[in-house]
């Protein structure tokens, strides 16, 4: 089997790799109809996090299920399924409170740029959909494994509710799809802060009202104009800088939400700072197998369409061609197909 | 009139000021019931604010009104009035949502530990009760002007419910009162962070089922161990220091709360490890206000009794000695009478 190798900075090799199998009784083999690359996948192909040996790589995936250890129960060879990039038991407290990424047991499940992949907690990871999916769906459905669940988590982190004011800070993949959950969840108005066109056009499309093109302080002054001084009642970060983050914090209104899921980067937050914009936080990893089940049901019924993220599509042995348009912000998001 | 003020770290002299008049047709002036040292009024004894020149003390009040300016409507002449630290119009947006102490035109209500006080925006800050209340109920109605109302947003913040595990980190007055809060609040299980034992005592009587003694990460295990290894489900943060901070934040569970009431000295977050703390965070000043009308009620029908707090009283003229009993830890809280 092959699959993408990043050895450094700026080198991902698709290569041949050891094809998965069962390892523990709870294991699942998945054959895969789509992945793609994902934003946090360019800190590792930018440097910024080590690059200390040669890593698999992909966290996001969709497919057929090949083979299922002798522990799984729920999971059948021959279904078409989605599942997180942290794997959870799904029943423990953690994962019973909606946090699952947090799961006792989580494993992170990586290598899905490739044609076969393990999935650990097969039966707490893994969820079906009725039947298999018309292949203009596999899109849409491949985002639910991550991106689309991290945009949807951000929304409901920063506690979104019909008729509010939100910013979205960050128009990559997730900032765009946080601009989608926030109109599925009611917002009257979605200002999106983003200066590059393709990314405001697609903004518009999935909701967004505004858009703010200034960043730090002066995008904080643009968001308060537009608020009568106030700020927004939900601001998503969906980058992970020290600015992007302050940002958010200072766009929110006294009393109101930031969500926030973009991995922290070198982030420092002053505590009395903090306390004195009386904002709520909440973030981290996106617990998205808590929203599988809804936003599946979603995509399937036409109602949203988080694919449209997708502005390039590769066949898989064109992996590095895909990260390097990422990388160049050439595209927004590359889906690849094997 | 005489009143309280600090002309140095642990220099506080009782001595004759200007008595306060109407300046702004929207003020009143109260004659004090009772007033009290608050542990935030420490900060500046103790020198860790500094003290660039004297200040008249205390911010937190009850009395009754003498005179009222002539644009105030609601708040008449005899009545027995609570009011917040910050005055607050009451109608500005940030009021509007339940965040009095982020008013748009907010003041600082100092000089409190005196015969009267100017209180600013009277109409929107200060609450009357039905009658003049009884004297043994002063105590607990002064409480209601920033301790209570404090310890109360500590646990609306940390959005405590019915059944939950909440800790308390500090065992101050508004740790004791945060305590109070979360069993008026239906807390199942509270666990007070306490290593002295006057302060255990109020703490058992205020609700407390567990007492931890240990403080830091040593503090952060015994949780872990008390709730099977997951956190509780919600922690007030009524200290402000970098290790209460860090205390309540490593001892929530994954998706649970953390009110933060503490103004805090030198706290620093890590993005990162909130990010996978995967905690909610809200704090800030207390809108106490918003609270007012429900405390003066639990208070006036005897539900509660947060007047227990306060283990020193004083004349207002040995403020001074308040102060040093404080310091000293000697006294948890000091109510003084005029």
């Amino acid at each position: 089997m092959r699959g993408a190798v990043l050895y450094a900075p700026g080198d991902v090799r698709f290569e041949e790799r050891d094809a998965p199998k069962i390892i523990e009784p709870t294991d699942a083999i998945i054959r895969m109809s789509a992945t793609c690359v994902c934003g946090s996948d360019l800190w590792s192909y930018r440097g910024i996090n080590p690059v200390t040996e040669p890593a698999p790589m992909g966290h996001e995936y969709c497919g057929i299920v090949e083979e299922v250890g002798r522990a799984v129960t729920s999971i059948k060879p021959g279904r078409f399924v989605i599942g997180s990039f942290f794997a959870s038991d799904n029943t423990c407290p953690n994962c019973r409170a909606g946090y699952q990424s947090s799961c006792q047991h989580k494993e992170f499940v990586g290598g899905a740029q490739a044609g076969r992949l393990r999935v650990p907690l097969a039966d707490g990871t893994l969820v079906a959909t009725p039947d298999v999916p018309a292949d203009d769906l596999i899109p849409s459905l491949l985002t639910l494994s991550d991106v689309m669940g991290t945009g949807w988590f951000a929304a409901d982190a920063a506690n979104v509710k019909p008729g509010m004011t939100v910013a979205v800070v960050g128009d990559g993949a997730v900032g765009l799809l946080g601009v989608l959950s926030a109109k599925r969840m009611g917002a009257e108005r979605i200002i999106a802060m983003s200066r590059h066109e393709s990314r405001q056009k697609l903004a518009r499309e999935f909701g967004a009202t505004d858009l703010v093109t200034e960043r730090g302080d002066e995008g904080v002054a643009r968001i308060k104009e537009l608020t009568k001084g106030i700020g927004a009642d939900a601001v998503l970060e969906c980058v992970g800088t020290q600015e992007s983050m302050m940002q958010a914090i200072r766009s929110t209104r006294p009393g109101g939400s930031v969500g926030y899921v973009g991995v922290p980067h070198g982030v420092e937050l002053n505590g009395e700072e903090l306390f004195f914009a009386h904002v709520r936080l909440h973030g981290g990893p996106a617990p998205v197998r808590r929203f599988l089940p809804e936003l599946i049901d979603l995509v399937l019924s036409g109602k949203i369409n988080p694919g449209k993220v997708f502005d390039l599509t590769l066949s898989l042995d064109q992996v590095a061609e895909g990260y390097r348009a990422m990388d160049e912000r050439r595209a927004i998001k590359t889906l690849l197909r094997p």
